[in-house]
C-alpha cells in the first residue's frame, strides 16, 4: 500500500455514526409465503409490459428528466397541475429530498413506532428525529405532536406498523396547530384510508408521499410521488438528481396508473381478503388493530391463552420454519408482542392461517 | 389559504441558493441528428431486451437491495470483489453519495472546464467547490490540485468537454500528493482512455467512477458504479438508499455488462468514426482536441478564417435550424471558441460534417 485512506474517520461525524437501513428479508429459493414486505400478491397491470417493450427500443438516450408525462397525470388525477407533482425513485427518494430540503435544528419528526426509513433518511442528513411515542391506542395527540417543534414531521397515514387510520379531520387539526410543514406518507392509503390531497387546497404546510410499490404492484420498479405547493415542488426539484428516473420507470408507473380498471380490481381483492382474514384471526380471540392497509398487525395469543413477545417470536419462527415469511418487530415494547402479516392471495392467507392452527395444535 | 407556508425562506440557506442542473437538450419531434449529449448511436445489446422480459414478470416485488449480481459481476472482472463495488441510480447518484460522505471544508476540487454536475451535487450538499483552472492546454497541474487541500477531488478522465486523457503515471502522480480523496469519473474511459482501476490496489485514496450510459449505450437506465476499497463502499452504501436500483435496471445492466463481444464491436465502431470524423475536421485545419472519448471538441473556422466566440455560435445555430443538434458552452473563455459533437453513426457524422460544409459555403 503506498497511501493509506482511513475510510471511517474522514467520513463526515454524522455519516460515522450512521446505522443503515434494514430491508425486510428477502428470502431466496422456491417455496415461500412471502409476507412480509407488504408487496401485493397481484402482478402489475398487463400495460406495464407493453409499455417497458416500447422503452426498452430507446435506452440509448437519455429519459426525459422530470418525468413530465407522469407529473402531468397524476396532478390531473388529483385536480392540480404537474406543478404541484415530483416523481421520485421511490418514494423513499422523495423523503431524502424533503429532508435535504427543510429539516434543520431541532429536527424532523415521526410517530413511535412508524417507518424505520425515517430515523434512516434523517441520520444520512446528520438531522436530529424527535420521537412522539404512541401508546397501546394507537391515536393521534395532536398537542404534543405540535410541541415536538419539528421543522418537518413525517407521519404515515394510514400508520405502519399498525395499519390504524387517522381521518382527513385529524390530518386537518395538525395542519392548524403546527410551525413545520406535515409529510403525510400515503404508501398504504389506497387500501382504506382518507387521503389528505383535499387538505393541499388549503394548507401550505402538507406534503403528501405515495407509491406505486403497493397498491399499483411496483414495487420492483421503484416511483413514488408527492404532491405539494408548486413552490415547494420546486424547492425539492432543487435537489433531485437531473435524471433521477429511467425511461422504463416513467413509462411502467404511467401505464399503471392509467389502467384505473385493473387497479381497481386488485386493490378491492386484497381489500376483500385482508377482511377474510381478519374475520379468522378475531374467531381466534386474538387482539387485531382495524386495518385501512394491505397488512394486519395481530397480537398472537397461544393454546394457553398467552400473549407477549415470547409467544410472537415463537409463532414468527414457527411460520418461517415452514417458509412463511411474515414481520416481526421485536424492538418496541408495543410492537414485541405483536406480528404482521401482508394480505397476499386467498391461497397464501389460508397457508397463513393453517399455520396459525398447526402452532395452536402443537402446542 | 388556512395556513401559509413559506416555501423558499423555510428551506436550508444553502438549498436557497441553489441554481438546478440544466440537462442538455431533448428534443421532441422527429428528423434530428442528436449529437449533443454524448449517447451512443448503437441500441444497447440484445441480450438486454431478454433481461428486461424475466424481470417486467417480478415487478411486484422488491428488487435485491444492493444490486449484488452487479457487484459480483463488476468486482470479478477487474480483479476485486463485490465488496469493492457499489452500484448507483446512475454515476450521478454515486458523485452526490460520495459528497454526502466526505466533502467538508474547505469543500470538493474540481478541473474548470469539467462537468457541470460537480457544482450542483456540492452545492446540493452545502459544499464549496473549488476551482483548478485548466490553460489551453488543458494539461493536468498536479502540484495546483494537491495545493487545493479539497476534501474530495473530482477528476474527468478522459476530461470533458474536451475529450482529452490523462495517462495513469499523471493520476498516480496526484494519488501519491493529495491530502483528500481523487474521484476519478470514468464516464468516457472505454472509449480510448487508460483506466485508474489497477491504481486502487496500492492507493486506498482513488475511487472510480463509472457509467453503463456511455459505452454499454444505456443512458436511459440509469446505472453507474464506482470502485475502490471495501472500507470506502462500506460508508458509501451507508448513504445510499436501501432499494436505489430496480429490478429491470439491475437486470438490463448485468445483461450488458456480460455480452462483452457486442460491447467490444460497438465501441470499435464509435472509435473509428471518431477517427474519421476528425481526419474531416483536420482537413479544415480547424484545432481539434486529441479525444479519447466518443465526442470531438473542435473549434470551427469560418471561411474567412476566423475563429472565436462568434463564429462558435454561428456554426452552432446554423446546425440547430437543420436539426444537428451540437452542444455549446458559452459560459467560459476555453469553451466558448468550440463547439462538442458526440460521436453518432456514419451516416449521422456525415450529415454533421455535409452541415459544415454548406455554412462554410453559404459565408
Amino acid at each position: 500500500m503506498k497511501k493509506s485512506f482511513d475510510a471511517l474517520n474522514n467520513a463526515l461525524p454524522h455519516v460515522q455514526q450512521l446505522q443503515p437501513y434494514v430491508p425486510g428479508e428477502q428470502p431466496q429459493g422456491e417455496g415461500w409465503v412471502k409476507l412480509n414486505t407488504n408487496e401485493n400478491p397481484y402482478p402489475p397491470s398487463p400495460k406495464v409490459a407493453a409499455a417497458v417493450s416500447v422503452e426498452v427500443e430507446k435506452l440509448r438516450l437519455y429519459p426525459e428528466p422530470v418525468s413530465g408525462k407522469l407529473r402531468q397525470a397524476i396532478g390531473e388525477r388529483y385536480g392540480m397541475t404537474a406543478r404541484n407533482v415530483i416523481i421520485g425513485n421511490g418514494s423513499d427518494n422523495l423523503l431524502d429530498l424533503i429532508t435535504r430540503c427543510y429539516v434543520s435544528d431541532p429536527g424532523a419528526g415521526h410517530t413511535v413506532p412508524s417507518y424505520s426509513l425515517y430515523p434512516v433518511v434523517c441520520g444520512m442528513s446528520g438531522q436530529q428525529l424527535i420521537d412522539l411515542p404512541f401508546d397501546r391506542s394507537m391515536q393521534l395527540n395532536t398537542e404534543a405532536l405540535a410541541a415536538t417543534g419539528a421543522k418537518v414531521f413525517f407521519l404515515t397515514n394510514p400508520n405502519a406498523p399498525t395499519g390504524v387510520a387517522f381521518t382527513r379531520a385529524e390530518i386537518e387539526a395538525v395542519l392548524q396547530v403546527i410551525d413545520g410543514l406535515l409529510v403525510v406518507d400515503e404508501a398504504y392509503v389506497d387500501f382504506g384510508g382518507e387521503t389528505a390531497i383535499p387538505l393541499l387546497r388549503d394548507y401550505e404546510n402538507l406534503i403528501v408521499v405515495r407509491t406505486f410499490s403497493k397498491s399499483y404492484s411496483l414495487a420492483g420498479m421503484r416511483v413514488g410521488y408527492a404532491l405539494a405547493s408548486d413552490a415547494i415542488i420546486a424547492m425539492l426539484d432543487r435537489v433531485r438528481d437531473a435524471y433521477n428516473l429511467d425511461r422504463i420507470a416513467q413509462a411502467a408507473a404511467l401505464a399503471a396508473f392509467e389502467d384505473v380498471a385493473y387497479f381497481e380490481a386488485q386493490r378491492q381483492k386484497v381489500i376483500a381478503t385482508r377482511e377474510a382474514t381478519r374475520e379468522q384471526l378475531d374467531a381466534l380471540g386474538w387482539f387485531t388493530y382495524p386495518s385501512a392497509t394491505n397488512f394486519l398487525f395481530t397480537e398472537p395469543a397461544n393454546a394457553d391463552g398467552e400473549s407477549g413477545e415470547r409467544v410472537a417470536r415463537e409463532l414468527f419462527d414457527f411460520l418461517k420454519e415452514r417458509r412463511i415469511l411474515v414481520r416481526y418487530f421485536p424492538n418496541h415494547p408495543l410492537t414485541c408482542a405483536f406480528i404482521r402479516v401482508s394480505i397476499g392471495t386467498d391461497a397464501q392467507m389460508q397457508a397463513f392461517t393453517e399455520g396459525i392452527q398447526s402452532w395452536l395444535n402443537n402446542a
